[in-house]
């Protein structure tokens, strides 16, 4: 058992913690897929979701730069209530969870540890690619991960550093997007995989010209769907869920920079209604 | 007469001045092709240049944000003892020039007014296209600075925001970026452009690439090139610009975060010595 599940405790948490939300950031508007998926899975849960948009990508940034933007971020959504944090966004789950679970008491959920555990479950050939930006590549969580839960396992790993753009630009179904997504994944379709990770919470919006790139021999795992699929066990362990009533939870958006066209791209593929979006100050 | 020439005041400036570097600075490294267009046309003057990487790309983000990060950065750069300041970043060019020759008295330069100047000279049909990052596109700032020297020409501006990303993964010749720019592209040449403004400073990078889309028929303004004869001739009337010597001047890099790939595609491209690169915080 790691740290996120020591708060599970002995007794009943008081009923009022069961209002509080569910804290989730990400550097950008990407995880609005994480938000996207708990939504669908957890209907009744009020979500308070951070976009850290004055400093988005952490994709590129330092460890220890991205590191101290998780903590800041965490804060304000530890202020707003949160019960759990969601850290819906690749690169600080690969780099920050860890020591944001020494510093918090709350549950603190990545989106690597239940990508690479849907990947373990899904491969049946051991040979399995994962794709991300190039600071998630670099970083080897996903190898990490999936190896901790079975070493003989083969990873395949690529960085596609273009397809976030291309997602942004709102090229979900481009033929143009296709062709580099083909570049990307051809050396790892002839290692034979026969499981792809998308590492990236901004790929979920491409499953269906990646489907078509990897054909239908590839289970794609969907990294925010998985993270997602993880907090319903969790809160539900930990008996601090909303409970269902009449009402779907409340969905906040909070950002540190005005948005882009992006927020609509991902809003109009997931059907998700963003309603009064907060703006906060940048940490210092 | 604007602000930024008012210290050409009455007397000669002391000789140590003429020592101190220029501070350029970039939200990332997009702006050592102006850095690399000074090394050309002003091989001895010192150079300090900062990229902020720990908060690129500055192109999304809002005009307050982005005025704050250029005020934090130049005034790292005035402590550093720059005798003039050069915006080499199209977004902050944009929205924080007058308001950074408000605030400090030595000269600033961006990159939008010089590119401007060189489009009104080149146009013989008065049809002028500018391509940037949708923040560039958005502002304005081109057509703005355009209309200001002649406000019958016509100017067809496009957001071009994949070209960075394409930019920055090295793929500077690579067919499909040839047929993304010639997407981007075919509106502009519909609309008859004699001359196309690179509105930002990864685009000379491009140019071959960019020529073979447009053809011969259309002038390329590279707005690192004309910011560079811009800053000379400022130097020169200022009488502040750096003696010949037998040595070249000293180019110094300083960033907020760890450079990614995208600086060896830069310096390659460039031709630049980047020598030792200073490692600075993010300031606050």
């Amino acid at each position: 058992m790691d740290s996120a599940t020591a708060s599970l405790a002995p007794s009943q948490p008081p009923v009022s913690q069961r209002l509080l939300p569910v804290g989730v950031f990400d550097s950008g508007v990407g995880g609005l897929t994480v938000a996207g998926a708990m939504k669908r899975l957890l209907p009744h849960e009020p979500i308070f979701y951070i976009g850290d948009l004055a400093r988005v990508p952490y994709g590129g940034r330092s460890p220890t730069t991205v590191r101290r933007y998780s903590f800041e971020i965490s804060r304000l959504l530890l202020e707003r209530g949160a019960k759990a944090i969601v850290v819906a966004c690749n690169t600080a789950s690969a780099v920050a969870v860890p020591d944001l679970r020494k510093e918090f008491t709350v549950p603190v959920l990545g989106v690597i540890d239940p990508g690479a555990a849907a990947a373990v479950a899904s491969t049946r050939t051991g040979v399995v690619g994962v794709i991300g930006t190039r600071a998630t590549i670099e970083s080897g969580a996903y190898e990490e991960a999936i190896h901790r839960l079975n070493p003989d396992i083969t990873v395949v790993s690529a960085p596609t550093p273009l397809l976030v753009p291309f997602i942004e630009e709102g090229w979900l179904e481009d033929e143009v997007t296709e062709r580099v997504a083909a570049r990307y994944l051809a050396p790892l379709l002839e290692a034979n995989i026969d499981t792809l990770v998308l590492g990236c919470t901004h790929y979920p919006l491409l499953k269906p010209l990646l489907r078509k790139v990897v054909g239908p021999g590839v289970s794609l795992v969907d990294s925010a769907l998985n993270c997602a699929l993880a907090l319903r066990d969790l809160l539900h362990a930990m008996q601090i869920a909303q409970q269902p009533g009449p009402e779907p939870g409340h969905f906040q958006v909070a950002l540190t920079d005005v948005p882009g066209q992006f927020m609509e791209v991902a809003a109009r593929a997931l059907q998700l209604e963003l309603g009064d979006v907060e703006s906060i100050g940048v940490p210092t």
